[in-house]
């Protein structure tokens, strides 16, 4: 028998903490199963991203997955009668999606098991998080317990492992990490208010953490803004 | 302010068990808000029999959730080239959905945060189980916890409980229970490859059960069986 790589399984949005945590999980020697989701963003421009993303670093295979989180609505991302905000906000914000990663989790550990992989990556980070309670270390640890009792892979004893290479990194930190590596991040797309062609609102949460990322590491913010 | 009642998510399928788990939410004085999923599924029979109880039971409302589990396969339920077994098996089955109710809990949980319900209930069973590792206390009990973390309620202090009326109870106790709460199980499909019509195969693991929990309460099997 030939030694195979292990294999992860990478949430990656298209925006610059996932597209940073696949360049990671490649570095670190995984074969890397990229998983999006289709869930009713605004715009399809991150979407895009990813596919290049996965594309250029060297992703074995990359799924999207269609599921409809506007059903459910609660979020200014999926309820479009809900306007993204352009200054903070205090406590968790409009942008926050209920349950969003407990369900982008749950369903990457659905293709763990198939693929008998024992990691999950996710760019999940409780510096700039934004105040969503499922970027709190104490959530991942509580996902990866319940993971554990739910598949087959745990009643024969695998212990899969949830990912969080940014949990304690800031923006700056995050962005010389990705530079390190080789990453050109303007293949990458965090605007909540992107337009068609992936152009940043350069106002909401996001673009605003992410200019802040590039001042703070003293490195050129080359986003496209509109 | 007038009294509400207690909003609670009923996880429905349309078979026998979580007819009887919205049977008995309703009998507690919850407010009922069905949720089921079209995630690829052999047959949509199981779907419009959920429609059917929504309606029959009494709920406020009833959610069918576009989800496709096929992309990652990994069961003869999902993927349509496995075979459904026709005799028991050893261990975990093949009719096993990789993390189906983590999933489906998950999903739930996102539409009791809009909601602010602080219940939701999942018809799993701990003695019938069919050794689906998703179906056991632990579990349960981790995704709680789990579930307590990941959310705004969590934050701010409210307490989410999954409730599993069915945990303890054979296939005749809740065959029993449901009868003596007027459910008519007719309107219920439990086959894992019942036809157009809702007609049973009367051979696969769900129907083997079915049978034998109508026998074990001694009572008429009024299932259509093709």
């Amino acid at each position: 028998m030939t030694k195979e790589l292990p294999k992860a399984v990478v949430l990656l949005s298209g925006g610059m903490d996932s597209a940073t945590v696949l360049a990671i999980a490649r570095e670190q020697g995984y074969e890397a199963y990229a998983l999006s989701f289709r869930y009713g963003q605004r715009h399809s421009a991150e979407l895009e991203a990813a596919q290049r993303l996965a594309q250029e670093l060297g992703s074995v295979e990359h799924k999207i997955i269609d599921l409809d989180l506007t059903a459910i609505g609660g979020s200014a991302l999926t309820d479009h009668e809900i306007e993204v905000p352009s200054s903070p906000s205090e406590g968790i914000p409009v942008t926050y999606v209920p349950a969003r990663n407990t369900v982008f989790l749950s369903i990457a550990l659905g293709w763990a098991e198939v693929l008998e992989s024992q990691a999950i990556f996710i760019g999940v980070n409780a510096v700039d998080y934004s105040g969503y309670p499922d970027c709190r270390p104490e959530f991942i640890g509580a996902f990866e317990a319940m993971a554990n009792l739910a598949t087959r892979a745990g009643v024969e004893g695998l212990r899969l492992k949830i990912h969080t290479p940014l949990i304690d990194l800031s923006k700056a930190d995050i962005i010389r990490r990705g530079q390190a590596l080789g990453l050109d991040y303007r293949l990458t797309v965090s605007c909540y208010d992107a337009d068609e062609q992936g152009r940043a609102c350069g106002v909401c949460d996001a673009c605003r953490l992410r200019r802040k990322g590039f001042e703070d590491a003293g490195l050129d913010d080359q986003t496209l803004y509109r």
